[in-house]
């Protein structure tokens, strides 16, 4: 779209706007004058004088804002019916592409023990193994090193939910995307780190620990460890949750969520993968090396609005806002189809667009009314197209409760404006009877017990 | 600095760090072994079956981070002994640029009226004047029109604190440079909402106000108006903070932040400066026309490691880190000395650097252990340079109180690697006596008294 068709897009939205949402009220100018009608605010008494009004340390959301990381199902009473998801609530946010560190989302359900409790003055990092000299820092330590922030999203495993759910948790961009976030991540390379500590022969591998109790632990190929991976202890400007690892952990680029430790303990320089319990992707190849699957992350995107389980007020123009992210680098394209993916055309991009971060894109549409379903598709800079809804099929296999996950929404918008996930449409499960104990494919596959991300 | 010179830079800083502080530990290896020195997990008991560990809908800090946004002195059993300014930590910050919205300053302390708490769904904007048009929006149609989110920082009138404090106020860059935060805006431009409205002939300011009691009100040109200014609703990524004006305000980047008017209730268009209470810089010119001051803030700097009230911890290489930023748009340079102003070196920039928006720098600092003063100093893309302790003194006369906020930090590092703030010297006032009230600018000059940022 030209800058020229662009602006006339921009005039027309407002011009329809005023027209069909009724924006233009003569009346509101006497009705404001009285001062009465515009303004909300609850009147109270006077502080004491000289007390400042607000002595928070630390300002929290308006009691007016409830978006929630829960998508909570099921009775609290009968835990057996609970499924209780950590997810972002990607239709929420009011933003580019940072997602609030209150809203990231966290997903360790497979782990009995509680949230760490960590005490930065206690905790320390290890680094070992094929190295000349090994180090052991504290987390004051690790802060006065050269740092760097870096704009990058997470994803947990293949990226949505995995879970044996009914269909109704499905419905919202939450529940089908909610399972990434982007934080500017600040804190030291590890490439910094592993030179210091001086790479040996034979280093081929990097397993890193976590100092939960579970100790999680993966391996990541020493060529990825030398590129981007970042030892974080900052998240958007301040320390890292608790749920994302405070006070240290491994932020991986574009890889699949669970390779970024948490509460990261210790770093081990090797010549193969760890073997470590949660090193259930390595494989022993015909020529008796060990190696590891990379967990580059594929294109994906989502629209956040309109989306699942919201209600377009009625036909004129909108802007259809979503974000996209890409596992090899940068975001090239993000094409939107209004038309159930007959016709696709180009969103805007928000510049800059960072490597291995979301990518926020908007499109304006002009909804007539008629029942139609959105589809959004993204392109990386190595070319690489999203996947189908039959690419992950074929990837993960006939059960959809595999496969699911990582599939393309396609949000149904009917005459009424109710927005629902069409996605799936028979090949969902039905709901399981009552009583019937929550699955999940977490106990499906064993090697999964060990995701934390 | 070349990249050979930078490349070369870090191997010494790491080669001087592990040797000077002590980093390699080849005994940690062995503790580290038995599993129980490098964990500090609180152990705790199993949660009941299929119920998540944290049901929290918003994750919150690690109750061991305590950073805060409030400075607070005196007795709160005596409040006119308090001076509780609430600033952003600035030397807290452990990221790039973006301010955590639950650290972003709040000065409101002219006001006696509590912290508006405004229900969205019933907050109305206005906008009416010469317009032909007017415009009332619920939030919930303002956030369906077309969005921007940008990167800006905002900084409360002279950026710093003009109260008539004590000595020790001024210690440390939070109090020095504490009203000013950057966070990623997101709303509507306010030229797309004006040019619906319609304009008519002679519109020539805009003039805003608030929903607050206190009803505060400024104008600005509509030059500016039409030119980068943002009707907010977001906030990195969420709603605004009820103390950053939720649910609406404008962001008028660049200018003083008195201009961004919080609780934005109402827009008028006008053929001349709004004279409400608070437009005290509106000046009647000798051709009878109203004009008011231009407001662009002066491009500034602050090193927030090592910074007032820090220490470090002893004679090794750092990275001396800071933020800059400039009202007229982009950050050009950012030269800093090490030895009280006789040498100056370029710090590295952040990328990417963001119009009006602070910006991260870094450079590499060997110190010897000898006692020596840190300076910073910013040049804008228009090739301002921020101004010296002589140019605000000028600027805003002999009382040190009216122009202590603007200076720029002079940091000087004790043999003992204490930090102190070594800008004002003997011009300071001398502390006030055991029980004299606590001042400030706001009690001298009226025009102040309706200022909120």
């Amino acid at each position: 779209m030209s800058a020229k068709e662009k602006k006339r897009g921009r005039r027309q939205f407002m011009k329809e706007g005023a027209a069909l949402a009724g924006f233009a009220v003569g009346g509101g100018v006497i009705r404001a004058a009285s001062g009465q009608t515009l303004g909300s605010e609850t009147p109270a008494g006077r502080p004491p004088a000289g007390r400042p009004k607000d002595t928070r340390a630390y300002s929290e959301r308006s009691r007016f804002e409830t978006s929630s990381r829960w998508a909570i199902k099921g009775d609290w009473e009968h835990p057996e019916t609970v499924f209780a998801p950590s997810r972002t609530p990607l239709q929420d946010l009011l933003g580019g592409i940072v997602t609030p560190s209150g809203l990231h989302y966290f997903i360790d359900e497979s782990s009995p023990y509680p949230l760490p409790d960590i005490d930065p003055r206690q905790h320390r990092l290890l680094i070992s193994g094929l190295v000349d000299r090994p180090l052991i820092f504290t987390v004051e330590e690790l802060k006065l090193l050269p740092s760097v922030s870096r704009m990058h999203f997470l994803q947990c495993t293949v990226g949505g939910i995995r879970e044996r759910n009914f269909i109704e948790f499905h419905e919202t961009a939450q529940m089908m995307y909610g399972s990434t976030s982007c934080s500017e991540w600040t804190g030291v390379l590890l490439s910094l780190l592993l030179k210091e500590a001086g790479l040996q022969a034979g280093a081929r591998y990097v397993t890193s620990a976590g100092a939960e109790r579970g100790r999680r632990a993966y391996s990541i190929s020493l060529e990825k460890a030398l590129d981007d991976v970042i030892v974080a202890y900052g998240q958007n400007g301040e320390a890292l949750r608790p749920e994302q690892g405070y006070p240290v952990r491994l932020i991986v680029p574009g890889w699949q969520g669970h390779n970024s430790i948490k509460w990261l303990r210790q770093i081990k320089v090797m010549d193969r993968p760890g073997m470590t319990k949660g090193d259930g992707l390595a494989r022993l190849g015909p020529d008796g090396k060990m190696t590891i699957r990379e967990e580059v992350l594929d294109p994906r995107s989502c629209i956040t609005f309109p989306s699942g389980g919201q209600q377009v007020p009625g036909p004129r123009l909108y802007e259809i806002r979503g974000l996209a992210w890409a596992g090899v680098g940068l975001v090239r394209r993000v094409e939107v189809s209004t038309d159930g993916g007959r016709t696709w055309k180009d969103a805007a991009l928000q510049e800059p667009v960072f490597r291995k971060a979301h990518t926020r894109f908007r499109l304006p549409w002009n909804w007539d009314g008629e029942e139609t379903v959105l589809q959004s598709r993204c392109t990386d800079d190595k070319g690489n197209v999203e996947p189908t809804v039959a690419d992950v099929r074929g990837k993960w296999g006939d059960n959809p409760d595999n496969w699911r996950a990582a599939a393309p929404a396609s949000w149904k918008v009917t005459r009424e404006g109710r927005v629902h996930n069409a996605t799936f449409g028979p090949n969902m499960s039905p709901p399981p009877a009552p009583g019937t104990p929550a699955q999940n494919a977490l106990n499906l596959n064993p090697a999964w017990k060990e995701w934390s991300c």
